[in-house]
């Protein structure tokens, strides 16, 4: 990392004044924004990022899970330029169509589980999962079965946020003072860590999936439409669920006319060595499956959602005289967006990256564990290129650390200044690297991190809060 | 138009059948996708676009309300290409922001009036309308007045297909066997065609402000938490409200503390001769307005939510420790997208074209009123670059043909036939063209209209429908 001028193209102090001024950042805690503004993250290159004052920094987190295939692919940005000059937007309502969006459709069903052959394109996981509740409210109503309306999530899933995504999402500090829907139940999210005292994995499962059964009991399979879950939860912790978790739910679900849906917005397009996670890692397959992020490295905005044959079969029973399937967006299917997804989608392919992930994964793994010696480290867990570091404030009965000692902002600030991104999300630190890291970033990383951790202790004891 | 061979690049066949196997579209008709699958447009080219066996027709929808600059811009693809390959995805979550999304919120701030200085991004309408309700939601939660929550909005407004912007659009037919929120209350909309008989236009404004103010008694004010509109509403039937409507519903809302929010996603960005139509046209000045569509042109999925200083005031007091203001979505403030806006703005600022659309707008109402002498045509309505025309069996009474004489479709049918794409909505057809047509493409426009609408009721007549 080192201190440049302010690129020549960019007034860096104008636009720090400008954001101030008129930018409504999401997720932004205004106590902070109104004293310092926003840092500008203005180039990239790789696996890098460069704020506008020059400095450097290796990318941790792939913009936010998003830009799998690493930054600046001249390409991607040549087939969207190429598109957008050739057909940059036409409407896909009423019987009409483009050639990226159908290319592209046939690509996503030749890549998911092979009963995952209908897309219903969105511009984002949020657009996606939403639409996707719609669509299954849809079919039961069609199904002739309208009392089969309720949802259930899990605590600490985050399925986004338009106003249904909001309610399927778990994280309690999400919705302070928001208002959600009442049309979610929330299950007990699958925490091995935190799992009660005195259980092994095994039988923290069939607690689990014991829940499962009893709110199924209590609220009447006649009333629950679909179970949505994240493979692996991402923002509510990077949770790995015990094994066969996702399997004999899915089994439960199957049994009672539940739908089954994956939201693999994080875990899709090879962050976990795969373009789908559902069937290849976790051994499920899922009546739906959604994705966005990496389906387009977050080049552009795009969301997708996979259906199964048999749930097409009945949304697409024609309706009558006139009658349409009255959902969607101006821009699914957007032309750009999709020429975008398929030249990501090519890269992915043309350099191996799901096989870069299959091999660095659990190097990156094996090397994040020796940070297991910090004094504030209480669990490192995740897959592949999917991980996160837990700050305790004592190991062994797992407490916290009080929330203004920050321990997240503190780590993230140590790795910051030492030209790491990584994001800090309440105790935790969550790592989600573009998918091209080599071992030997993997080890510059872990060194960073290894001070980073170190320089938290030294400054938590400072503060009085070890 | 002329019938030339498949472009090389494509091969149609098979595009059509992976169309056909593969991708849901937004709105379908089933039983004529089942039949004969989509047609597909590949290409295009200022006011034109070509399907993808070679024929080429006048754009006369703007892709769908959103291609205001036109096609085929390689300068808008050229500044997509350049941002995507600079810095294409970076969070702007946590304090972290990027230039395009900074520059253009600033630049929107000032085009918008003058109030309205704050900027929230999503991905288009439903997304900006959607994340509009959960704002205004957590506004009346944070300043002590949790009651108010109820919105309303009009029979056949249309604000988009999420969960939320579904339950905020009034056309019935949109949500067959689809489910609503019970949080809209829906006034009527404003019809002046079909307003009740013998009523002068200056009555029916009274009866429908009157309509408003005896709900907000009945629903009582402490309950209502905000008022949408579309300042001409667009997909519902390009309904101009009688004059004075919108500014007298703003002080009435006012009085009572019910937020006036403007959908300006189809009037924004010129189609009406201004950026924004709710001030410069209306005389209304919204706490809230929404864009999305004419925004970027079409050539990048962005929307945007402009929020005023009185509202924002509220909404970025900080929460306490570790709080954030939890909503927005990975893609707000997308750097490709930003870009490609702050392009579109620059080109319709540098070619005058909402100018173009105050010179031009006029002459196209005059010269599509002169279909009015056709047997089926009951009213030419709309203003500027945003245009319906009505299709009745009997002008007098205004009865409607039956459904199954799909006569918007017939209309629509005819005039592709003879090299034009016009939206045939149910007994409508509207035309919404980018905002680059002369009065000479009017000229032909309407050329071609006089000839469908002759070929229409031929046929309705063989058919035994007139």
């Amino acid at each position: 990392m080192t201190q440049q001028q302010a690129k020549a193209s960019y007034d860096a102090q104008d636009l720090w004044q400008k954001d101030k001024n008129h930018f409504i950042h999401p997720f932004t805690d205004f106590s902070l924004f109104h004293e310092k503004g926003c840092d500008l993250i203005t180039d990239s290159d790789g696996i890098y990022v460069e704020d506008v004052h020059g400095n450097r920094f290796i990318d941790g987190i792939a913009g936010l899970w998003c830009v799998n295939v690493g930054h600046g692919r001249a390409e991607i940005g040549q087939a969207m330029a190429e598109q957008a000059t050739r057909m940059a937007y036409f409407s896909t309502f009423n019987n009409l169509s483009n050639a990226p969006a159908t290319e592209l459709a046939a690509k996503l069903a030749e890549l998911a589980p092979a009963h995952l052959n209908h897309v219903f394109f969105s511009c984002g996981g949020s657009t996606a999962n939403d639409a996707t509740i719609r669509l299954v409210h849809y079919y039961f109503n069609r199904l002739g079965k309208p009392t089969k309306k309720r949802i259930l999530s899990r605590t600490n899933a985050y399925h986004g946020t338009t106003y249904m995504a909001a309610s399927l999402t778990g994280i309690a500090s999400n919705n302070w003072q928001f208002d959600t829907l009442d049309l979610v139940t929330h299950l007990s999210e699958a925490n091995c860590y935190r799992r009660p005292e005195g259980m092994s994995e095994a039988e923290y499962c069939d607690h689990l999936v014991d829940e499962l059964e009893q709110t199924i009991e209590r609220l009447g399979a006649d009333n629950i439409a679909a179970f949505i879950a994240e493979p692996i939860m991402g923002a509510g912790g990077v949770l790995v669920a015990p094994q066969g978790y996702h399997s004999r739910v899915q089994a439960i679900c199957r049994a009672n006319e539940i739908l089954f849906i994956a939201d693999e917005v994080v875990t899709g397009f090879g962050r976990l060595g795969h373009f789908f996670a559902s069937e290849a890692v976790f051994d499920t397959q899922p009546d739906i499956i959604n994705v966005a992020k990496g389906l387009s490295s977050g080049y552009a905005p795009l969301g997708a959602t996979l259906i199964s044959d048999d749930l097409y079969a009945v949304l697409s029973t024609p309706q009558g005289p006139g009658g349409v399937l009255s959902t969607g967006f101006t821009y699914s299917g957007h032309p750009v967006s999709c020429a975008a997804a398929l030249k990501n989608i090519e890269i992915i392919e043309r350099e191996g990256i799901c096989e870069n992930v299959l091999e660095v994964g659990p190097y990156l793994e094996s090397q994040l564990k020796t940070l297991a010696s910090h004094e504030t480290v209480g669990d490192i867990r995740g897959s592949h290129f999917m991980m996160a570091i837990e700050n305790v404030a004592n190991k062994t009965t797992k407490a916290l650390l009080p929330v203004e000692a920050r321990v997240g902002d503190r780590v993230a600030a140590e790795a910051q200044k030492r030209g790491l991104i990584i994001r800090p999300v309440g105790h935790l630190n969550i790592i989600s690297p573009p998918l091209i890291w080599t071992r030997q970033v993997v080890d510059d990383v872990v060194a960073i991190l290894d001070e980073a951790f170190a320089a938290t202790t030294r400054s938590l004891k400072a503060d009085g809060y070890l």
